[in-house]
């Protein structure tokens, strides 16, 4: 199998994300896979599909925050509560665009990961960010510079609408070759995937009709 | 620790359940717990939280047949598709209930599950699951004599109303001492809980703000 690149779709508001982040790093690199790293609005998914986010149930929030503890446990990843949940995501995600980062994007998207999930301080404001990123050693005021201009918000629109034409539902999800893996713990199902070895690869759902929905 | 029983949520309508029926078995069993299988109507669940199910998002519905057909060859578990998705659930579910089965609850499950799951047959209808039963070495007949009774009725309604008070939103959940645990891969949280490991017994989200939410 030759793909020699794969999606990695994902927003500030996921801590699932933020687990899976270290773990698509090494899987990519390890596979000799180009990584694209492609920050999107989960909120404008939602918004697509008319679903409801983790956070906007109370017993699933409550739940999944619960859950996200022990996944990082098992993972040994560190973990705090941030701040506030939800925040708004988007100087963040404008900030770690590869049309922003250019070169620095894994480096932004650490430091901006750890600052949210590991050590609760807001990313909300461009100000936030731009200290954010100059504590890691970057620079902070070039880096956000531009957060807020044109190219950036439409490369956003754009990563969001891209996903949603690939499939992706939630986040983190890879996407190999047209095929969207959801979640931080499918990272092995992308490497039987890669090795030609995806039980479900030939799975179609054409034949199967529905036979009852909802009022 | 004293915990001596928990509590099964599920949907004959999800495959994930499926894939937890056996392993909830074996772990109230070895763990000495008594185990309360409570069939409920998952799409009651989604009607009170306004929620869509995997199954009404088209991209959600492909991944997440692929994702079980994943796990099972994971698992070692037979799994095919079945004769119909989504399918009413509602005779099956009656039949199941500990009211109308009894002693017979678990080769109620066990045959009905199988049916659906691993041998593509419609449980659609009292005709469909009395067969299935009988197949299964039960009295079909009996089993199935009064399932949609008044008091079927209310223990499925009973069942529902229950998990939505202790706070479950998706299927399958065990709720362990008023703690629910959502998934079938996270039987092993509820062995920690179990032991007094759990990561995130005293996560409390009070004084953790929401700063945005959606239009």
């Amino acid at each position: 199998m030759t793909t020699t690149e794969f999606d990695f779709y994902f927003d500030y508001i996921s801590p699932y994300a933020y687990l899976a982040w270290p773990r698509v790093q090494d899987l990519a690199d390890r596979r000799g896979c180009a990584l694209r790293i492609r920050p999107i609005v989960f909120a404008a998914l939602l918004n697509h599909y008319g679903q409801l986010g983790p956070a906007e149930i109370p017993a699933k929030r409550l739940f999944t925050f619960k859950d996200v503890f022990r996944r990082a446990a098992q993972l040994q990843t560190p973990l705090s509560l941030p701040r506030s949940h939800p925040f708004n995501p988007l100087a963040a995600l404008r900030a770690s665009l590869v049309g922003n980062a250019a070169g620095h994007q894994r480096a932004v998207i650490d430091a901006l990961y750890s600052a949210v999930w590991s050590q609760a301080r807001s990313v909300q404001t461009v100000g936030d960010v731009a200290t954010i990123l100059s504590d890691a050693g970057l620079d902070g005021e070039a880096l956000t510079a531009a957060v807020g201009s044109p190219d950036n918000k439409a490369e956003l629109r754009s990563n969001t609408d891209a996903a949603i034409a690939a499939g992706v539902f939630g986040v983190p999800t890879v996407v190999v070759d047209g095929e969207p893996f959801w979640g931080h713990d499918r990272l092995d199902d992308v490497e039987r995937f890669l090795d030609g070895e995806d039980p479900a690869r030939d799975l179609k759902l054409g034949q199967m009709p529905a036979t009852a929905s909802r009022r």
